[in-house]
Parts: C-alpha cells; structure tokens; sequence
C-alpha cells in the first residue's frame, strides 16, 4: 500500500509539473493518468436554503421540491440538475447527462482513474469548479466548490454525485486525494445521488472539507490536483442495480 | 489497498462496539489493535497568540521563546511541553517524556499502529484529548483539540509531535484514520517536533481538521476512534538522525 500511495504521489508531482507545460490544454495525459484542467465559474445561483426540502429525496427519480422556480408536473421528468444555473430544463433522467454537456457545456472524461486540475483556486467565493466522469457503465458529477460558510472565511468542499438514483449510488465508492509537500489527504466515501441536490450535501459538511491554509499546501501555483477513483462498493452490485 | 482499508474499517467498528463492554478500562485490546480511551481536558493555558513567535524555531533542541513566564537560561534545557497547563519546569529533551508521564499523567502506550478513542467529543471548546505513543525507538505526542477558530464554530484539529528535534522528525510519517458510515477520511504527513509547539501547528491548520457535521458522521455515541500508524519515511533513516 506504501508503494502505491508513493507512486500516486510522484505522479500528483509530475502533474504539477507537466501543467506548466500544457496551460492551453483542458485535457493532457500525465504519467499515464488522464488530467483534466478545470476552470472556475462563479456560482449564478448560490443560495444556502435552496435544498431545505431535499431531505425529502426519494428513489423513485424524483427531485425533491428544490428548484422552487417551476413545478414538476410529470413524476418521470427531473428538473436541470446543473449547480451553476438556474435552469427551466426538466427531462428524463437519462438525458440529464447530454443537457448538462450540450445545454451547460460541463465536461466530460473517461476513465477509472483521473486527475481533476482545479485552477485560480485564488478566486473570491462563492465559485465552482466542475466535470462529469464516465466510469464504470456510469456518469458522475464532481463538484469542487469555495464557499463562505463562516462569513470571512472561504472554505473548498469537493464532492461527487451519481447521476443516477440513489439506490445505484450505493453500488459504488468514490475516493478524492491530495498529495503535495509531504502531505496526503483522502476521502472516500458513497456517492450520493444527483437527485439528493449538491447544494445540501456541502452545507451538511457530508464531503472532504479543506479550509484555506490546507487548500494552499495542497495547490501548485493557484491550481489544485485531486486524484479521483471510483470502484463498485458491492461484488455483485449488478444485482441491486434498478 | 481495499481489503487493507475495508479490514481497518470493520476494526474500528469493532472497537466501537467493543467500547461499550469495556468504558472502565483505560486501555484494552480489540481485534488484535491497543486501543485507548482518552478522556478530555479542559485546556487550562490556552490562548492564540502564545505561540507567535514558534517559527524561529531551531533544531539545536531549544525551543523558541514560547512560554513567557520564563527564561530558558541553559541552552540545553527546554521548558515543559505540555500542551495543557502552564508549568515551569524545565530539562534536557530526554526526560521531556518522564516528566509528561511523571508530572501531567500523560498515558504512553506502545506499539507501530494502535487507535486513539476519545471519549466526550461533544464538551465545548477549548478541550485536549493527549496521549504519547512509543513507536520505532521514539516518543510522539497526540494531540486532539476542539477549538473554536471561527466564534461559535467549534473545529477539532489532530497532529502527531516527535518527542524530538525537527531532524529527527522528518525521518517519520504519521497517518491518522478515521472510518465509519461508509466514509474513510486519511491524513498522512511527516510529524512536527514538539519543540516547534503544538499551538501554531494548530493555528496554520496544519494537521487533520474535522467541522463538527464531520466529526458526527465519525464519532460513536460521543466517541471518535482514530487509527494511528507511524512508518519510517526513508530507508537509510538511521543515517540521518542526530
């Protein structure tokens, strides 16, 4: 286990260094992991008590009463998942992830195991840095967000949904790691489902937490690298799956 | 690695059920790991700013002028570096561990990994969960604290001090694990010298810090168990110590 927590370390390294080289590129190949360079968007539709009723959230695929904008009429259609936007889309689950390219112009990658390259993370909150990651048969939203939540005091929150229910989120396990100056952070956790809304799992605190002087011994030159893995939590987690 | 790290996850719940059988016992054994239980401590000489001047520190062995109610005279003696009370003793490095054990009853325990489960975690602020830890011919110190950094937001902050000058202490990594409710959060990090003083470790925020939210998906009926595990961070270490 040394062995790899060190090699995955020489490698966060090398990212750090090759970026130099690649600043253009929103996506470059590191020491054979795939890095994607993520830019910050400031946040149009931050509010802290927007996801109150989230805790509602069911797993029938649908969203709770979250976006208070527009009523959901149909009980197969989901409302515009995007954090950033406030967003009148609403379709099926299954087409969330080409709104969210098409509409919202999120990346994604491919990949097991990937590299999320967070820059300017100087940047006044409230900001977020986001992407989808296919992997395993599934599609998932990483979301790395600076938020006030003691007021003067920014803190980063990163955390990764499932866009899918609830019930195929608890096939799997996502990992998070930073890895710089002799330091090493992880977190690993479930995904929670897209339908459970990201706003109230970073204001519950239920994700990897960093304040600012972490952030900063974390980060390169303004940018942050966070390693990012998902494995199926269950070995027959096909079984459970809807 | 993740049968490593799920096994280390049934340990610790198994500590916390175990826990419940054995609350008198200080220290006892369970699934083949030491744990102790450690009580709190209302910090009696806490105050921020105690600790400004902690960066000049040395690696002759002295400790930088931290404790203001005294002069170190002899540059081989050190002060007490109890993080708990304001004490006037003063020694050579080598009986820092004797006079911790003798005069604060600070427990040692030994072995290369052992849990850390300290108890009351809902007590306000400021409060110090302490315990040595013999390991690979050293003495570390551990240090929990909850402090408030942000008013009326109480943190909990967790860091490993060799009992020892700062070059000894870089030939050491520290790794501090929580798991519980499908969530697994790991620091590693090389240990500080203690004569660098445990305060402004905690002040850079330097160390594992957990938001209250976090430290009740980890705790136990008011207990939070911590998985510690010290290695030797270079092959030649022996080559290197004073």
């Amino acid at each position: 286990m040394l062995f790899f927590t060190q090699c995955f370390g020489a490698v966060l390294d090398l990212i750090h260094l090759r970026f130099q080289h690649y600043k253009a590129k929103r996506v470059f190949s590191a020491a054979g992991q795939l890095v994607c360079v993520v830019n910050p968007t400031h946040s149009l539709k931050y509010a802290p008590t927007r996801c109150a009723a989230a805790q509602a959230s069911t797993d029938q695929g649908i969203l709770p009463p979250c976006h208070h904008h527009e009523v959901v009429h149909d009980p197969q259609l989901v409302p515009c998942t995007c954090p950033l936007f406030s967003c009148p889309w609403e379709g099926h689950l299954e087409v969330v992830v080409s709104h969210l390219r098409q509409t919202h112009r999120i990346n994604i990658l491919q990949g097991a195991e990937i590299v999320f390259l967070a820059t300017d993370m100087h940047l006044p909150a409230p900001t977020d840095w986001i992407i989808m990651h296919s992997c395993l048969g599934h599609q998932f939203l990483l979301v790395l967000r600076k938020q006030e939540k003691y007021e003067g005091h920014p803190q980063f929150f990163a955390t990764m949904m499932l866009i899918g229910t609830p019930t195929q989120a608890n096939n799997f396990t996502y990992r998070l790691e930073l890895n710089r100056n002799q330091r090493r952070l992880k977190w690993e956790a479930t995904p929670r489902s897209i339908l459970e809304c990201v706003d109230s799992v970073i204001s519950d605190g239920d994700c990897l937490v960093l304040n600012t002087s972490l952030a900063q011994l974390f980060s390169d030159n303004g940018s942050l690298a966070i390693g990012i893995a998902i494995t199926t939590s269950k070995v027959h987690s096909s079984e459970a799956e809807m």
